[in-house]
């Protein structure tokens, strides 16, 4: 049904009446001015938000609707799991060019509520609008932590190992991968299809954030959405350290590491590419045992340093700087060249 | 200075440092994957978020960035205080087409800060990015009320007597005044500004919200943000009630009668306007005194019905239908014909 027919008014009831039912936790939600929410006593509410413009931060001709509401999804559920915390609630606002259609909305809602609900979180409210031109997506995820668990990006000291989890590069792979190919064509190659997958559904690391968290066994974190040379980058500026990291150990995917049609080396997307909302963080080596007991896949890569340069140790020791890579969204992409996000 | 120039991360520093300070009630903000809230113990949390786009919501030839800070932050104060509650914090999201100047993000970032530290409400977070052609504003404000506070749509009964605080009409007649001057001449004649002034700089009812939450004389409230006739219309909907109002009765503006050059007569601004930002609430005949002692300037504008119409009583006591008239973003201009929001 075309909006038009159906009308704003409409379409939040239906929005409301499919995606955004009540709970104890947020007894009023969609249909009032504003949310009431309710987060664990004593527990601090985190909060996050994320906006998705068409054209800047993808592409209707290399995605999927479905997939676009789960990744706005992932997005900031991501940015909760890098705190520690657990997220709650999400509040969803659209702005829908006038040829989108109510199935086209649902679709976008039935991708983000997939993986939202996945990680224990509801759509409590939003704002739907019209636009002149493109698709824009503004989410926000409310999340809530004990204050004491709190991880931030401030807390990396001299001598902390740096850890990553999963795999790194293989969303912009599948970026670059996606954009080669007329969209909707899925490859005979399951590499292929395993790094598309990456790129378009992400993962958001929610449970492996709340282990960190509970152990305390990190002193600082961030997912990596940036890139890693940005993202290591935030953590030095915020901790007021240095970093080195070895080449040889970032984690690759058996997947990327197959590819042989790639324009640049895998080590290029594991250090420049973004969106892999892996768990980036640092521990003391006193604390070492707490994260091996918590047996979650996270690879040692490097160690926090006193001396402010981030230095990638390549093969043979070589050193080099490890320069903020990802892309600006004002200068554009920066030295490394990274994929535009 | 250009943002190219600054770079997407210089500008995040920047507005860091000048409008988003930390406070023990937000001891982590701005520069860390999500913010860290406190609110207080016992209170639920409240949310809502808008999305304002340029050549939808807002033309920046009738409108300053100051302005236009400050109303994307009023319009989301007015529904935490629609809801009763404190608003405390504000996360803004913001894409910038490329011509776009830090001093100018400023600009806008100073008219948000002026009425939301007016009201308690501090800036902990938001994103920026860049935007190919329109300017994106996306505001999520978390307020927060004690739980027996909480002043929904849905508490309206038959008997209830209707309430509007301040004047209706005046933002939508100012948007016509600031549409048909050239913009940046300011009239000799001060109800003009008045008008103007009220639609580019509303004011938020956040300490008249909260003693009507306080006392509980209210059984159900919400803001004058699409339109009174909408806005009725909202209560009645989520109450399950009708409701008659006297047009005579209506509260108009000295300014706004005394218009003369106005397109439409001054009835039509107060019902069908929009962005009034007024409280409109309900008050069982037994709760009276009760509003009466908090000394706020409410006019008495009707009655909450069995019947489920929505009923304006004219001159002489002719009835007629009280529909909806405000701006549908997607069927567009509604019975009433709307402004345009």
């Amino acid at each position: 049904m075309k909006l038009s027919e159906l009308g704003e008014f409409g379409l939040i009831e239906q929005i409301r009446r499919t995606f955004a039912k009540r709970s104890p936790q947020a007894p009023i939600g969609i249909g009032d001015d504003a949310a009431a929410l309710f987060v664990s006593p004593g527990s601090a509410v985190l909060a996050t938000t994320d906006m998705l413009i068409e054209g800047v931060h993808f592409d209707r001709s290399t995605t999927d609707l479905f997939s676009l509401g789960w990744k706005s999804a992932a997005a900031n559920l991501s940015d909760i799991a890098a705190m520690g915390g657990s997220p709650r609630f999400a509040l969803v606002a659209l702005a829908l060019p006038s040829p989108t259609t109510a199935e086209q909305v649902a679709e976008l809602y039935r991708g983000f509520t997939r993986i939202a609900k996945r990680h224990g979180t509801l759509i409590v409210g939003g704002d739907t609008c019209g636009s002149l031109r493109d698709l824009v997506i503004s989410v926000t995820v409310l999340g809530e932590a004990k204050r004491k668990e709190i991880v931030t990006r401030a807390g990396a000291a001299p001598g902390d190992l740096v850890f990553v989890t999963g795999t790194l590069g293989d969303s912009a792979a599948g970026l670059e991968l996606v954009r080669s190919a007329e969209y909707g064509v899925r490859s005979k190659d399951p590499n292929v299809n395993k790094l598309i997958e990456k790129h378009l559904r992400p993962v958001p690391r929610v449970a492996w954030g709340r282990k960190i968290a509970a152990s305390r066994c990190a002193s600082a974190m961030i997912d990596v959405s940036d890139g890693l040379s940005s993202d290591l980058g935030h953590i030095c500026d915020e901790s007021g350290v240095g970093a080195e990291v070895s080449a040889e150990q970032l984690p690759l995917s058996r997947a990327l590491l197959a590819m042989r049609t790639l324009l640049r080396p895998p080590l290029w997307y594991a250090l420049s590419g973004g969106e892999d909302y892996e768990l980036l963080f640092t521990v003391p080596p006193g604390r070492l045992q707490k994260l091996r007991a918590l047996r979650i896949p996270a690879r040692l890569i490097g160690a926090i340093t006193k001396d402010l340069r981030r230095v990638l140790i390549g093969p043979g020791g070589r050193k080099q700087t490890l320069a903020p890579s990802g892309y600006d969204h004002f200068a554009g992409p920066r030295a490394g060249k990274g994929p535009k996000r």
